[in-house]
């Protein structure tokens, strides 16, 4: 009944929801190509892809990184990839489960990735041994955002692909596949695209493609090559999640409607106020710097002596909100404020309300109300007059 | 996408629209019968009936009003009513344009029925023309709850019926059919039951339906008789609209689920957050006195120079949100807020969250927050931890 | 699960329950207003309306027959009415509830209205008492379409106002309220429009508007007046069925998608299929002729013998599927098969394949198969090959 | 708007579609927990296990084999394996693009798993080479269902363990887990759970369970490592698929409500009447011998010069109705007739009744009417009274 407050899955629009929800389509059928092709097209546009091939299966982000790996790479081949956050962790540990040597550049949790250090680890590999680089775009656990483009550039005179995890900010900051040299960007389907989980979404370019013929990583359910030849068909090597496609052409109606770039300039709208509610509670952005704060979720750093998680649980179970806990290194240190997907002014006030009563609940000193009105302020100066819905 | 703060319709919860978007069902069908009984048995719970019969139509509570009197009275009948709002003055001209005359106590906007006004009214009447008291029990207009009960002890003695308008109460505040000794209570689908507009929803006394042969108003959509005829038999003279009394039934179990009194308390709670919050404006609500307030709607007077219906406009407009204008006398010198049906405190607050941003936008002399920490202290203090859902 | 084969309600597509399943909606809002203004134009286009006014109550058909004699009569006018059917008897009956004097042409059952005996009347109204003509344009019960131009045309040179039950028909067959000269036609959502039962929708014509002020019947939940004085201003006089009137808009532009004559087309073939397995049956329609056939609704004449209402109760209690029986002096002795709204060849044959199972169940002297395969051959031969949906 | 008469994916009931349609809900919540219980629990009492793990995957049938055996076997192990049909032969060329040493028993199509020819093998795998029999219990492509009882009995004194696809049988044929000695059994959710795809579901025996810790395929979105250390938890090690959770919960419930046995019973019957039909035809199933009978699909052989694959795509073209086609070296002799999930004898002699008219069309030497009166009879015959729904 209350809005998410989580960095994913989002809360779904009725229209969405409604998209989603048809009935049985025979799946081999021309109405199924019919429903497919602008989801794929659409899902272009939002990468701004050039070249190369849109994959999509029905997964999560987690089976996104292992069909990136599995269809380009072998095993025992070399891995770039910083370590900064749950999830960058989690994708290193996918890689060395399924045999890669991962280069590791262990990094502080808050900061994003360390385009120097990358830039020093390609250089000093003249052997070539270097695949690819991974790069996780937006760190969910810490909202962090990193420089893709600048990692591109850290790249330069070096062969190795660009794997970018865009699972957190895809459809919700601007993500620029071609312009920054992307080889495969992995989004889901939960975040900004707004559906429930259960696709895997994939920008692969003509290069990365190129290396599907001579990866040995083994795979069926994640081949490429098994997809794009039933694509060209207008169908799927084996049963497609329907409905999901059904909503991601939605998905891409509606974030074209508002306009991609409306969109983006309310997820920082979105976010500002968070953050001014942030400074007003006297708290920070678990995030290095301002130039690294993520657009979609905010890891709010608590006052000493207090613990995110347990805000997390009494917002929970006294007000029915949920926001997310601190994971691995910084359990405990944060609670995080997703504020992506279909959210307003309006929602999010009252999840910076919700949070300060908890804060109040439990002692914190924090004064009821401050953080709201400091993103009131924001946000009252800075909307625009909705047009007509 | 955000919640409306209007006096109803209000927000439906996603159980109560599934349980009206169902496929046709052919009326005249057992299936039918087996979905209707437990609506009717439902409503007669929810208004505290002992005898009588519960008629539902598909029409709204206009429909209900004229239902109650074509079946029980004839052109020419004398009725008592006070008019201290809108929708009392709406009732009253409905009589009117049906040839009833009607005895009309006029008393100032802000009050509630005046009891003393009504016993006069009816001691004076020794040739007991008044044939049936009209009584609004909570006036949507300026967010004033009546005394029914009281109502009826000053009837005492006289043997007028006793018509109450519980359309924006039943289901939020109590209401006791039964022992207030109420001859026909008129509810609407829309309000404290949480569904799409479209069923009268009434309780009939046996007394009243004892008035049915006798009355000469013409009637053939809204005739008692026709339908407690079709009912005996498990259907309905006509089409009725059967996705509704399937959101009807579901309603009915929302509310016995949560526990009818539960769901009262919650609608107090929520009406004092509102009235804390005004307070801290500055303001206070239109109702005469505290034991007049509302627990479904506040009518908050806006200080002198403000136009409540400019902040009406703006909330729409700026941030899609709705609350209610003033309406008739009360135009622009109120604005109200719907605090019934489904909401939580999490939702109130996005409501006062948006209200003080247009207080600021239009120049009134608030402080952001100010009302939402007046709002969010009371709610913590008072909200129960949720049992698990 | 199954399809209903009812004269009404009828099946509901799933892109208009969509349509009505919608979030609360600020009915006093632009918003109200944008959805509003389409569902009346496309009325317009599907009655074929110039001038006048459409109409839309939250009621049902039977409201808008009241509507359309409270808000053009007095008590004591009289109207002219043939009666053959359930249908057009139940509008006499309530045209004399509210005091009308009503002219009846008892026309035997099976029969449609008699354009001798209409036009016979009226020209003996020397004085021209007769103020309206009630004609019932398909008679649900029996099957039978009634000719309304010829109507029209047996009253030239009377002045009374011609008044349409397009209840079963309109949507679904054609419509001509301009060519045709009617006056009041009545719609109900729930046929030819695949909508829920709920809305009364009323197509006006200029001289019945000129009717509302001197016209004395009282009303005030069906009050033209009010309805256009609020329309004009985007809005309804009370809470209008917001949902319904989005399906509405919705149903419109599926029916204008599929392109009215279309839709006319393929409910002329539906019905040319049913009648074709009547008659593989040895059986025939109760209408009298085949020019008074109905596109919607069929009610087959059961043998000698045999009770069309034990193979209704065994089709819904043994096979799941909603039959019509036979009304008021046809009970028994005719079942009703419905071919109207959302309806394929394809469902239309598990239909007929489900009375035939009932029939061979209950004794009648039927071959299984025999009328499907009549169907088959007809539908087989004269689908249209489907464009690509 | 026509039911599908493909094998999978089934028509969605709407109970189902709306537990699959539900606002977002945090997964790490334990209302989640509160719905992923007793959708687990239902699974191992469709499957009748006792003992071993249920796992859920976001994903498909298809990498429910994939799962199977990168969490039980490396890369060298042999399998042995019938292939008979499409899909057979898949769940082959995935073990070998996998790395596994496939022994495959060659099998006409049409016939079943051949138990002699597994007992011979395994006899003849002195050294305990053989680590998992590979068998697909109905066979999608043909129609044909093996005797995995029969197999286990073929097993006897080999240690090897036994997995079986149970994709198109689970959830609409008997399955018995537990008494057949199954170790893994995988389940698709669009079939007899009657959900969209997008859910794996795997029984796991304990005796499989124990081979995950020296199985050395890769795998992370796979691992049941993961799966069992979150669900101990309450939780997911992604995101999961939370709307089909909350639908596989309602599927069970719908299940059950029916009773498992008469949820077979009644495939078994719709299986019979499409037999019937088929044999009125004058034509049979490609499965060889009647104790091969699929009762969810029937691959229907065609007559000589006649092209199934024509039927299925005329029947889409013209009709609007979905069939499968035959597939691989069966592909124009045969085409498919799902009668699988939610379906009534109605609805399926809507599908045999357009059968008969795409072979009508076509000039197949095929009376229209014939089969849909052989299925009538039998089901008319067959079928229980309705309880009241």
């Amino acid at each position: 009944m209350n809005p998410v407050f989580i960095p994913g899955p989002t809360n779904i629009p009725d229209a969405i929801r409604k998209a989603c929800d048809i009935a049985t389509l025979d799946h081999r059928s021309p109405a199924f190509a019919r429903m497919f092709r602008p989801a794929v097209d659409g899902v272009r546009r939002v990468l701004n892809m050039s070249g190369g091939e849109v994959i999509i299966l029905p997964s999560t982000g987690t089976g996104g990184w292992e069909a990136a790996i599995s269809n380009t790479l072998s095993a025992g081949d070399t891995v770039l990839a910083a370590r900064f956050g749950m999830f960058s962790h989690r994708w290193i540990d996918l890689c060395q489960r399924h045999g890669l040597n991962v280069q590791i550049i262990e990094t502080p949790w808050g900061e994003g990735a360390p385009l120097e250090a990358i830039a020093a680890a390609l250089r000093a590999d003249k052997a070539g041994k270097i695949k690819a680089v991974l790069a996780t775009h937006n760190e969910t656990a810490t909202g962090v955002k990193s420089d893709i483009a600048g990692i591109r550039r850290a790249m330069a005179g070096h062969g190795a692909l660009l794997f970018v995890d865009g699972v957190s900010s895809i459809g919700s900051m601007p993500f620029d596949m071609s312009g920054w040299g992307v080889d495969i960007a992995v989004a889901g389907s939960q975040k900004g695209f707004m559906l429930p989980a259960g696709l895997a979404i994939l920008g692969v370019s003509d290069k990365a493609l190129a290396a599907m013929d001579s990866a040995t990583l083994p795979r069926t359910f994640f081949d490429f090559r098994d997809m794009l030849k039933s694509y060209a068909a207008g169908g799927y090597p084996y049963t497609p999640a329907v409905g999901l496609i059904s909503g991601l052409a939605a998905s891409i109606q509606m974030l074209e409607d508002e306009g991609l770039e409306a969109v983006y300039a309310r997820h920082a709208r979105l976010a500002t106020g968070v953050r001014h509610a942030v400074a007003a509670w006297g708290m920070r952005p678990f995030a290095a710097r301002p130039e690294l704060y993520s657009d979609t979720v905010t890891a709010v750093q608590v006052p000493a002596g207090c613990n995110g998680t347990d805000l997390v649980k009494l917002a929970a179970d006294k007000y029915g909100v949920a926001f997310g806990v601190g994971l691995g290194e910084v359990a405990g240190t944060v609670f995080r404020i997703g504020h992506l997907g279909m959210l307003t002014d309006v929602m999010m006030l009252a999840g910076l309300a919700t949070a300060e009563m908890c804060m109040a609940d439990l002692g914190w000193p924090v004064r009821l109300g401050s953080g709201v009105a400091a993103a009131q302020e924001f946000y009252r100066g800075s909307v625009a007059l909705r047009a007509a819905a």
